[in-house]
């Protein structure tokens, strides 16, 4: 069969057949090498294979489109003519780099073959042309390595033997002490290790290493790591599938003192500050500088190094920002003194860089503010809000090394020093800091749920450096002084030993490392922050208010922008010392007159949280969900701890036994809570409502604040609950406002979270003022997953691929989704006027917000420090749907 | 304010103002009244105050339209006119009835007010113009006793005790010991107790005592009793609101030995047979008879008595059965030889009689088959269905009373002696006889839940009877020889006394009381039901299948019909002995092979179990749903069982222990069950495939017998399990196939239970070849209501109006009907062949049915017995929707 498609696309001699806007089809990596090109950049010439002979690939049982074979000859050739160079000649030979290339990146597929072309005969060939066998051989054993590596998947530690034998028999230490006969040593080594391996000889013709390689990259593409990557970075491959794999001429950074290989970033990556900056080593192949081996230099020095150079690269910087409207990060090559460019794509950046980038960009005028919204992943923005590490308390604890700032933030945890282990550490509720010599692709999932991130070795653009930050996790990368013994469980700086389990504290934004838990104090906010927030503020049309039950959630949510409260669970206040004793009592009581004697003590208790929170949301909304969980959740279910309780309440153990059981449910989350408390014990909600209105009502008079009391009836199914409800506290409400002689505006509304309130909700709306969507529960029941017991297969469901997504974590749009859609379409049906929220804890997450925009709501409501992000993810979502 | 609709209709003088077809307007009995007189049947006159007027009442704050007490004196003008009585005179007086009469019959309201107009004034005229003084005064202390009871809501117990003190002075017992003079000091009795308790004289004034009556009906529609009435048999106040109030001239059945009154069926309405049935006393007023305090003559005796009004009474019988073209209920007086008929209705029968007289009416060509259809409750039938007494073990026990066959089946159960008793024990899960005296609608509730009722007195239209025949309740009436003593909790029969908790059985077909519990044996079905049931078949669209786990489920739903198994739950297979032992092993493995090692050993038990079905369902489909419950269902919890099991798997109970506990679940009804299971063990339905597809290719093989497996997934909530199970299944469905050399039609489908498959049913739809509706765990998730413990809530819930029907029970049509509705549509859309049935328990309820039939389902799937119900309600709906 064949293609129907283009299969492949060449780049080279200021001209390509492709652009930056074909990532699609030639990946990110190879549209960009198509665009730069185009753009008279020094690209070394090459060609793409599409993303759509992968699509191909997969759809045919891994079978090539016929004439695949062909077209890569044919761009064979024209690169042979483009360099002047041939493909597996001994005399004049052609080597190529072979990269992998997806539209979005994604690490964890297979990287990089460097050097492939070579055999024993072109060696020779080479050596005599060059004059340095040295570097030749060394070439020669690094693609050895890479394909034993990525092609042939052998196990990293049987080449590494061969080396370090070689390196004993010398009794040296450092590859740079080793000799052009050494590295033939070295590949004749790992020849006869592949032979073992794999039964035959190490190919030699240039074709069927090329053909292995490309092979190679299109299996990764599912990489257990790459479908992980996929998995945590939500990429959708309905939208997304399939690699480019990159074929390019090879040019040399390590071919002599004139020679260098670097990666920069065309603005600090870690600030967003307007500065260059990277790391290059010269005498160097690409790997070397992210690898961490050696340590690289800074990029200035590259202007002592070589001043044309860079200047020159200074130039493209200009030139790369200027035409793609955004920070790049751009990997170079010089080959004697000749400067090449391998790639360019958008920086990834942390959140501080993101903002200050974002702003900058449109002081340069190279955005508009619109664009610059869309600049800033809201979800990054947490890492600018929570608390970094107090420099007061900082000085009471032992500093025990500095690194490197690989990525901003503070965070503490328990040492680990793996990914398994801190996979099942944080699983098991604990928090960590994974600690290793270096990180790899293979340490993904562990760093995703460290706290923080620290290493002994690499730069600002290690692999560690680099994923942290796009994770936005703490990181400290590059520590020299930290020496890691895995396999001993600890790490020793000088004297100091840490071991597995022992607190740490890093300061990703100084690279400091201290033993113990240093207290943290809150976030500053840039100007540049609030500039942002300000363009957000200006054009998002959700309101945003917090989800907040306490006086401090309620504090941090109106610093941080929240326009009312969205959701105050006054459960929560119950479980305070002063009051649990009150609320069981009300619990155990037989009669409606032994509950209201226990609600009436409770009651000045509940006025008070109420009018606390009322000061301080003066002038705003706050949304007060009456009583939700089930009575069970405030009693104890241990024998000991009843035989306790009831001795501290006086009434004897059986009594207390009896009712504890009697309150016991199958399926509690399907029990008698919410409403149905309501209607089978209606003086609570009577209580609470009185305490509601009551504090309003002093704080009217104390104050003159206005007030707008919004009552929220959790788990409404049916519109008679709702009627039934009103029936008993509208007359307490009245009441209440009479007897403090104050008439004030008030809501009665309902939690929309039962899926037969989202298909009755014209029925409810028309008795309703307003609608909050509890994407929580309505998850549960929608999926019939429970929250508490669904982790165990929800996990396998991830892996499997038949979620995408967690639905806890974010709202599943096409079936909670469609019930939210219907519940706002019939509400309104139902009452032109009903206002309409999310309380839900998805309710920050930006895919969320911008779900709610879309289907109409009127507001979203989340925890206080996702309150900015979810203002501008209001604000992106409308620059999205006007596109 | 006034009311802008009619308020008073007259009827008398042979002619009315209303008509049959206004029962919304005038009630059922004030409409047959109407009706009666414009057919020239002879019915006292009078007029009904309508429904409208009772709406308005309870719409503007219990206030009457403000010209109704004018319309009321100009329909009394109009009655003394067409009488030639005064209303409140002393010489010629017009007393009056006052009774209540909604459009649907409402046992529980108001029932009558007799002889109202009476005072002592009245009386001495009467005395004087009937020289009775003993009738006239023993009518006055009836009015006050009635009126004292039903209007002021006295207690029974004050007023008897007067009668009592009375008899006790003279030493007599009985009531017609009792003289003139005797009824007169108990009329000064009821009036001193009266103005004691009010505080005023007892009403002597006529319009007085017709207001209070007015006001006592209409009062009495929200009775709690007519409350509860309204629940149980599903009377929507959006349709059915408001009583009327008939006020009818009195005849007089106590004037003297030419007098009379009785209560007859136009045929026998516990048979059916076409035989006018029916009770009367001599010189007794309406209420002696259905009270049950004098045994009443039959009808037949009533040609003797008085050949000229028996033939009179039988050629209106004959009229009103072929006007009403059904089975009437009729109560008549004989006053002086006059015959009046004071009520009409289509009669009330069992289960039997309902097939019979319907299909006797298409045969003597009054009504149609499709009538025919429409006049059986298909709710009903289940009485024809239930097993009988088995003749031959019925000697062995011993018969110790025998009473009235008033309501026919058999049924054991523990004696209780109140309805509370009843309620508190089939609560806690025990089968209860009801014993009474006599039965009041204060029992209704407990009545409704006994297996059975057993009276002391009464005869065959007593309330205990009616009652019992409408709920299709097994019921043995007047067992004269019954002392109940309900305070000492025990009956006495002769020498036996049989207490609280003891075994009884009743055989309400024969009338017998049998102490212990008798055998049951299949019952026999008559050929009208055959009959019937052909009609239903060449009507009905809806297929009708079972719900079968065992082949004597199959076997018995085979024999009423079904048309195939709509859900074989095989989870149900497994709790039997010899694989309870191998599932647990199954649930304890460690690895995927120790799990195929115990499945190994279930697979040829399962595929037995299959076999055994597919062999009884030759020819239909079977339908089999994949293991549903979660694991922990099948270990014990409590430490002795572990620790026994433990020690029979020859494991540590530890062991055991940690996993019984990590089977453990917070809410295990949306915990690991359904298909989730079958993606985190795949191997468990691979081997429950093999099974099915095993038994179906052996049972090709050896006996050529065509069988179509179809295979249906639990707990679906998105097409991706589908697919990925799929994925697993279909090879070993083929591979299995393939093993026997046999090629079968198979499906793959999938429950719709959760509500995110039925808003995701086009895309579900498109993977499978059928749907089923798992209505139970649909209605869990739609509501948010846990079976297991939203009893105690949905008791509230139905007391409080909230829901009107318990939608376990019935499907709610507006909310989970709505998600299935949808369903039914997005799965049509995805699959146009979708075949879609219903397996819920729902599924046997005849609204249910007819809603299926309404939305388009293919079929419905119920339990055995209830096969005949659907086939006839899918009939039915067939029926109405041609209306």
């Amino acid at each position: 069969m064949t293609n129907t498609k283009k299969n492949v696309y060449f780049f080279g001699k200021g001209k390509a057949e492709g652009d930056k806007d074909m990532k699609y089809i030639l990946g990110g990596k190879g549209a960009n090498l198509a665009e730069m090109t185009n753009l008279g950049i020094p690209v070394p010439a090459g060609f793409t294979i599409s993303t759509e002979v992968c699509q191909y690939y997969y759809s045919n049982g891994k079978q090539y489109p016929a004439e695949l074979k062909r077209d890569v000859e044919k761009e064979i050739a024209r690169l042979e003519e483009s360099t002047g160079k041939k493909f597996g000649d001994d005399e004049n030979p052609l080597l190529v780099s072979v990269r992998s290339g997806a539209a979005a990146s994604m690490p964890g597929m297979m990287d990089t073959i460097l050097n492939l072309g070579l055999n024993e005969k072109v060696v020779e060939g080479m050596v005599r042309k060059t004059g340095n066998a040295r570097f030749v051989w060394d070439s020669y054993r690094r693609f050895i390595q890479m394909y034993c590596n990525v092609v042939e998947n052998m196990e990293h530690e049987k080449l590494e033997h061969v080396i370090n034998t070689v390196k004993a028999e010398k009794g040296i230490k450092e590859d740079t002490a080793m000799t052009a006969e050494d590295w033939q040593k070295v590949v004749k080594g790992y020849k006869e290790i592949y032979k073992i391996e794999k039964g035959h000889d190490f190919p030699s013709d240039a074709n069927v290493q090329l053909w292995g390689a490309i092979d190679a990259v299109f299996g990764s593409w599912n990489n257990p790591r790459a479908i992980i990557y996929r998995q945590l970075n939500k990429i959708d491959e309905k939208k997304i599938f399939g690699t480019a794999v990159n074929v390019q001429s090879m040019v040399f950074g390590n071919m002599g003192d004139d020679c260098g290989t670097g990666v920069a970033f065309t603005r600090n990556p870690s600030t967003g500050e307007n500065i260059a900056y990277g790391e290059y080593l010269m005498n160097a192949q690409g790997e070397d500088v992210v690898a961490g081996i050696r340590t690289p230099k800074k990029l200035e020095s590259l202007k002592e190094d070589n001043e044309v150079v860079y200047n020159e690269l200074m130039a493209i910087f200009d030139k790369l920002e200027k035409h793609y409207k955004d920070m790049q990060d751009v990997e170079f090559t010089i080959e004697n003194s000749k400067l090449f460019v391998l790639q360019t794509r958008n920086a990834k950046r942390t959140a501080p860089a993101m903002v200050k980038v974002a702003v900058d960009l449109v002081k340069e005028g190279m955005i508009d503010e619109k664009t610059a919204l869309t600049r800033v992943e809201a979800d990054k923005l947490d890492q600018l809000l929570h608390p970094a590490l107090d420099p007061k308390e900082k000085s009471k604890f032992q500093l025990i090394t500095k690194g490197l700032p690989a990525s901003p933030g503070a965070a503490s945890g328990q040492v680990v020093f793996n990914a398994e282990t801190a996979l099942e550490w944080v699983e098991n509720g604990k928090k960590v800091i994974l600690v290793r010599a270096e990180t790899s692709p293979e340490d993904i999932a562990g760093m995703n749920v460290a706290a923080g991130i620290l290493t002994a070795r690499g730069g600002m653009t290690s692999h560690a450096a680099v994923v942290a930050r796009g994770m936005g996790r703490c990181c400290v990368a590059g520590c020299e002084s930290l020496t890691v013994m895995e396999s001993s469980k600890l790490f020793k700086v000088g004297d100091i030993e840490v071991k597995e389990g022992d607190l740490i504290t890093l300061d990703g934004t100084a690279g400091e490392v201290f033993l113990g838990k240093v207290p943290t104090m809150e976030a500053q906010l840039s100007d540049d922050f609030a500039q942002l927030m300000k363009w957000a503020d200006e054009t998002r049309k959700l309101e945003v208010r917090t989800n907040a039950d306490t006086p401090k959630d309620a504090k941090t949510a109106r610093g941080f922008g929240a326009q009312g409260i969205g959701l105050c669970r006054t459960e929560h206040m119950f479980f305070e010392e002063d009051k649990i004793f009150a609320i069981r009592q009300m619990i155990i009581s037989d009669t409606v007159e032994q509950r209201e004697a226990a609600l009436a003590k409770i009651f000045p208790m509940q006025k008070n949280d109420f009018k606390q929170l009322f000061d301080i949301m003066k002038g705003l909304p706050v949304k007060i969900r009456l009583l939700d969980p089930p009575l069970h959740e405030f009693v104890p279910h241990e024998d000991k701890d009843i035989e306790a309780l009831a001795k501290e309440m006086g009434i004897s153990f059986e009594k207390l036994k009896e009712k504890v059981e009697s309150l016991h449910e199958a399926n509690p989350m399907m029990g008698h809570r919410g409403c149905r408390l309501g209607v089978t014990f209606p003086e609570i909600n009577q209580m609470q409502v009185k305490a509601i209105m009551s504090a309003a009502c002093e704080l009217k008079k104390e104050q003159n604040a206005e007030i707008v009391p919004e009552i929220m009836i959790p788990l409404i199914a049916d519109v008679e609950e709702l009627k039934w409800l009103k029936a008993k506290l509208i007359p307490v409400i009245e009441e209440t406002m009479k007897s403090y002689g104050v008439t004030l505006k008030y809501e009665i509304g309902t939690m929309i979270e039962i899926p037969r309130a989202a298909v009755t909700a014209d029925e409810i709306g028309a008795e309703a003022e307003f609608f909050s969507f509890g994407t929580n529960d309505l998850t549960q029941m929608t999926y019939g997953f429970s929250r508490d017991d669904a982790g165990k297969f929800i996990k396998e469901y991830l892996a499997q691929k038949i979620l995408v997504e967690d639905p806890f974590k974010s709202v599943d749009q096409k079936g909670v989704g469609k019930l939210m859609e219907m519940a706002v379409k019939l509400g309104r049906a139902g009452n032109p006027h009903l206002n309409i929220g999310i309380c839900g804890e998805q309710g920050g997450d930006p895919d969320t917000v911008k779900f709610c925009h879309r289907i109409g709501l009127n507001y979203v409501s989340c925890s206080p420090y996702r309150v900015p992000i979810a203002r501008l993810a209001a604000a992106q979502a409308v620059v999205e749907s006007s596109k």
